[in-house]
């Protein structure tokens, strides 16, 4: 029934196990031609009426990498204020960003009034354009960790303030900040399940109506 | 670098170039062990806090098939409204739904308030969390037209009106009304496209700051 072999999606999901949330970089660079072909699968994501309204900022000077970590960091710590007892120890004891060491900061935006796809399938639903940009960073995800590369997620962040920090205009909406580099290590499972903050479902509840 | 052939890899760009938002599907059933086999690839997908937020509810019964689509209809008559001349007409004859014909429909919801994962990660982008289910449709996705299955994401509809009609937990969200099944024809290029309605971009533009 599929074009596709059997080997191959044993590997498709040999690689889903192996796409993990990575926050320990290797600061070597990423080669540019590499990174290219990762940025290039967002053109082959789906987006609601063909809208494409991903928009990517390489975050790249000493100035805009110190404000988006200052902004995380001023995150992270009112985050563990909201913590008691063990879990704020725990916490306060992860590695939530690699952003001191990744080479490659994106911040991922979407372009709330794009005239492209003319709001088709956006109406009723608006944030379906901001599903789409987040849909189309999980193929890049994949791309790049096909490659070898790691990629984190940062949402530890005030995004207005970071759009403020990066001149950004009004109507873009920050989805995602990203790191991406050569992981130090490689593991199916997640950070936070090692470190003992929370544990993965061992299935996919379905309801019926 | 990777662990993954460059033959994988040339295949995952060509499976991700095969994944087409599908309208229109053959009516025949889709065996429930395939189904649960793509369903299961929400649990490898990436999630804020591993908070895996994601909440499925197969509609199945005639009531509920039909509660849905009624709900679509409505929803896609306004937009329609909101077109003129040209664009109205074009609009008017484009099929947007596979939901008539699809064997599978799947509304995908987001769980706006589970302890899953004690927030981390979403104190200051609670949205993190829908962009987690997003993310985890992509894998879906990905993995069901792996298999030659086609799925169809739905987002002209009242969220609100479907949750009622559907008798859903007050937090969940809408995210995703899935329509699955399989295709009647292959493509490597979307509907909209073909029908005149909206052009890919060539490339993916990248800013720096």
């Amino acid at each position: 029934m599929s074009e596709f072999s059997n080997d191959f999606q044993a590997d498709l999901l040999r690689l889903m196990r192996r796409r993990r949330d990575v926050r320990r970089f290797r600061t070597d660079p990423v080669d540019e031609t590499l990174l290219r072909e990762c940025l290039a699968t967002f053109s082959l994501a789906p987006s609601v009426g063909l809208s494409e309204p991903w928009r990517i900022v390489r975050v790249q000077s000493e100035a805009a990498r110190a404000a988006a970590l200052a902004n995380f960091e001023a995150a992270n710590a009112a985050a563990l204020d909201g913590y008691e007892g063990e879990k704020s120890c725990l916490y306060s004891s992860l590695k939530l960003s690699g952003m001191r060491e990744a080479p490659v900061h994106l911040a991922v935006f979407c372009d709330e009034t794009t005239p492209k796809g003319a709001g088709l399938g956006a109406q009723t639903m608006p944030e379906a354009r901001r599903y789409s940009v987040a849909g189309a960073i999980a193929h890049v995800w994949l791309a790049a960790r096909a490659r070898g590369l790691g990629l984190g997620w940062v949402s530890i962040l005030d995004p207005e303030r970071l759009a403020q920090d990066l001149d950004i205009p009004q109507d873009w909406r920050l989805v995602a900040y990203l790191c991406l580099g050569w992981p130090e290590t490689e593991s199916d499972t997640p950070e936070l399940e090692l470190a003992g903050w929370e544990r993965r479902l061992q299935d996919v509840p379905v309801e019926t109506r």
